[in-house]
């Protein structure tokens, strides 16, 4: 089975990085395929950007729409995540979302750790879209800058060790999350240092995709997530408009 | 003061409906400047869609950025709103907040009806995302579809009378909202006929615009809705990146 | 129009503050009438005092209903405010109600800052009795004892200022509120001190008023907020009763 | 240990009702001290009423303070509660509280069965008052008039039950309360027809007066029911005004 | 009448305490009787512990069953409760419940202060399965292990007064409860100290059995309290799986 | 790696059918290891049952510790699962919640189908103890009873879809739950006759057991699922007062 890696940021490296964390997780048969975004930011980290990067990822589902299997959308935040499950047929799933819900069997409460003030408002609202709140213990937030995106994960592995540790014993977190893109693969690293399962959000969302896939599970055709009646548009990106346009060759009545 | 009414809908002739609605709530002073997206859909009616036109409506906000006071996202569902509110100095509201937070001052429960079941998930989300789902009593669509969006409150007012009637006497609703920008101006034409208040969301958008430049609201340099930092973008429409990279001149400092 | 600006406590110079800073909001065409209660306490701010003074609002309200197009309960905390609702035939809002509403439009969470201890338990009440609790930041009072009401809001400006700062900066509060009859005004002075939007409560239930008004709101004569069955009454003031007893001239169900 | 049982309305039937109902139930030592609200309105049933009820409350409990040793407000939807909460040092009990709590004991689920629509409103912001909307399966009410209130229990029964089996039937009710004084003593006549637990309002409320006394409990010095400080009052009634303005001899900070 | 006090734990020193604080609070004609788990823990203190608790207590019920008219399940956290409720006919209710129950009637919300760490996240869960989280104000423990579980009210009274005088400043408590039966009758000698009202969790438990008696409840038999039908069973213990099969020889059907 | 399929039921039969459908979902090198309750009831389907049935695992668990890398607690309802999670060092995960949470995936809301009236009222409680009841759009139930509980899924396979076709239209559900182990491999044959994803529970649980693994997660030390410390114990099985008077060999403090 194909599952798509869709990065809706333009970093390249971070995109090999959540590919190499994925690889080691898969179930034999599961191959990921990375893409990147051509155009936006190097990572989501605002409402402004989500809103953006989420258009985005909706032209590169339906440009690739046909060559995979089931999608993971690789943004914690979830950038477009419920309009891409409404518009396509197979399954597609949210980075955060993954983790999260992975995580709530793990503890009754999931702490949210990340490395840069600007992401938590996104975040929050993001735990709440989800229905969440109750489950989450709260979200912490690294002060100050970072050099390099691609290398934050490793420029601030202790302060973000001791940021997950103070949630644990202040917010009396029952599960970690280490969020955000480029901090994929950290909690391999240093689980071991923290005293309460952690979830790795790339891991989680291979294991969830295979999930839904060995679930066989068909397209709505009812519910909120019945793919849309077809409509016309003007404007938008070819693939994206032909798919909104019901003019992409796939039946939105098959099941699968 | 200059309130754009932004329609993140390609039609003009929706733009013009609410133009005159507003137009004539408005108090001495007010000017409303009309504008249309220039890529999308006829009404956004679903997740998807909202999504494209959300991102659409920030980029029209961008090219427009410094000859309003305040906006008005001129779509029910309030499509990037947050993103809106976050990225620009001015106040932006909703048509659907307005509506939603202007109808809690007349009962405690409002109802949502609008000509389209395609809308109700949608707008479910819209009233989840602004806290208020203690306060809608439902959210009630039509059956069928219609011949002219640009007509649909016409050719089916009376079938939405009859919907807001149950709407009231089922969910016991305490005041009523037509939603959806083609209902624009349909509350005069029928709030005789409906035994609770009527709100017209795009009378309560323009008066809740008003209410924010009467409190000179200036931007927020701290909260969540601060002016994210600077960041560079790739692909992006000239304003829009221009925006967000702060090359376009304006100071996200500065008091207003 | 007209919009009775109704104190519920019986000084005279917070009715003239509230008067003077409403006024430099009234939009041409509106006029506000200023009426203090007859008896009472100076500063409601507990639930006794609030239990009280909402009485004594209902019988100022019926003295004097039909001079007034719309009507203004001006304390923080609302005392009276439903039963007024659901008693006249006019739209009556709150001080709380208008300031809280119009502050959802300008962030996630607002912050609410009051001058005196007592006053946080009913002002918690009041956000809850809104629905309203997700969208409150927290509410923080000062501690001692201030010489005068009429001019607390002079005498503790710098304290007030930094419990606002405290309460963007703690709290995580994206808007402000200053809450209290005697702290009406204080917002225009500080606003330049504070990172977040801050909303005056008695320009917001001006602005909140004469919205309503523009949108033409009916008395409803369905859902919670119809006007109750004639009822005989025993002992209560003579405009109050007639009200009670529907023997005060005025029809429940035409349509306003 | 005497126990008032304040009925906020004006017919001294009712209050009849309620003693008779209670003398029943009372444990050895228990003497319960009817008294009836001198003005107001035969029955609550709006928010305005019980606006106007919960402060002649106010007013019945200043002018017997220091004659009771707990009071029970003995009208469903506990008018003035949380006022007479604060104000005094005696445990005071709602009528709707103590059905509400009880029933919680023997169900997930209460159902409020009462004798007359425009009661519904009131009822449902008393179970929110209270944080119960959980535990509260619906609240039902008789369409139509009634000749007698004194009466209302005899003339209505058979409809009564029948709401009641339909509570339980379609609203998944684990318990029933009959609501509103006028149906005191019902729970006894008709519980062997209904298949859960019956609340008796009145019985409820006597026997959570004695626990109350049983425990033996302090008036709060601190926390949201502490008494509020003096606070000079005009045109007050008299003893309420001396109980405001700490002018009654009772002091607000020794333990009893 | 006979109350059960059902001590899911083994220690007959916690038994002998309950049940001296309780003979106090009884009303003439209530007699107490103790039983003691004859397997199981100290004292109940997590989730695990619980688990075997409760279905210990249900054996304890139905061998003791047509022996007493309502029952106590009398270990803060409520073990077995509802299944307990569910499977017989009498009352049944538990110590926590009927603690934070009669608490709420003394303020908005009440502080849990218990004796170990151990006790915090399965008292949260009680709270959370009576739907009371909104009223309550927080759960405090003590830090640090102790002598004798026997005797651990002494041992830590300093300390627990102490955390019950932060829970009221720092949480905002309106009422305490000293929660765990080793802290059965410590209220009493230290209610004075502390300036919120204070509940015994053993007075409150007999109080409100008294109550319920007194409302001369009968057995559900629609609803989700209904006696379960017969079901076979193997390996239990034979008075439970009598109780289970409906070879018990009680009628699921008759009103008590 | 070795998923403990433990069934809390005496059904071995049952037990055959989950290992069935749970084989057929299974990675290369997942094995699942079956164990049937040696006492208890046919299914669980009350607050009663799930009480002494959860305790029983507990027992099961105990006793087979040490041989597999996680558990399954395969009943849906989940009885004993927060005990085992807190008392055992591997992933133990329940049916329901697998089910639950897999289904978020998929669509806003999950509605859940079972086989027998007496389900309902503890699958709401399950729901609720996950914190997921915004997600659930209700819970049906069939009426009616049936011949075997082993062939329940065929005997009644027709009035299960149309009930599952009814809570997609009446409940607005967008994913559907068959509920009760007897109804595991239904999913497989029905699933193309209802317009929404169908989740197996079985094959949810088992994908998410071998998601948990993938993760590699670590037992808690920390947070509300750390091991308890040890305790004396009285009267219980072997292997479970050995596991929690830590006598069993293993270390609570060691990393996985």
């Amino acid at each position: 089975m194909n599952i798509l890696l869709l990065n809706p940021n333009i970093r390249t490296d971070i995109t090999d990085l959540m590919l190499q964390v994925g690889r080691e997780a898969v179930a034999p048969g599961t191959t990921l395929i990375p893409c990147t975004a051509p155009r936006g930011v190097p990572y989501i980290a605002t409402r402004a950007e989500a809103q953006i990067g989420g258009a985005v990822a909706l032209e590169m589902l339906a440009e690739r729409n046909g060559t995979f299997d089931a999608a993971i959308i690789a943004a914690f935040g979830d950038p477009g995540l419920f309009a891409a499950r409404e518009l396509f047929d197979v399954p597609v799933i949210g980075l955060a979302e993954a983790a999260m819900l992975t995580a709530c069997m793990a503890g009754r409460r999931f702490a949210i750790v990340t490395f840069a003030q600007a992401l938590g408002p996104w975040y929050e609202e993001c735990v709440r879209m989800h229905g969440l709140m109750e489950r989450c213990a709260g979200i912490r937030m690294l002060d100050g800058s970072f050099k390099q995106i691609s290398d934050v994960q490793h420029e601030k592995e202790e302060l973000l060790v001791e940021l997950a540790l103070r949630a644990v014993e202040e917010n009396d977190a029952d599960v970690l999350i280490f969020a955000g893109a480029p901090l994929s693969g950290l909690a391999a690293r240093v689980a071991h240092r923290i005293p309460v399962p952690v979830v790795d959000q790339v891991i989680a969302a291979v294991k969830q995709a295979e999930a839904l896939l060995a679930l066989k599970m068909r397209k709505a055709t009812a519910g909120t997530f019945r793919r849309p009646a077809a409509k016309p548009t003007t404007g938008l990106a070819e693939a994206l408009a032909a798919r909104l346009e019901h003019r992409d060759g796939s039946s939105d009545c098959v099941d699968r």
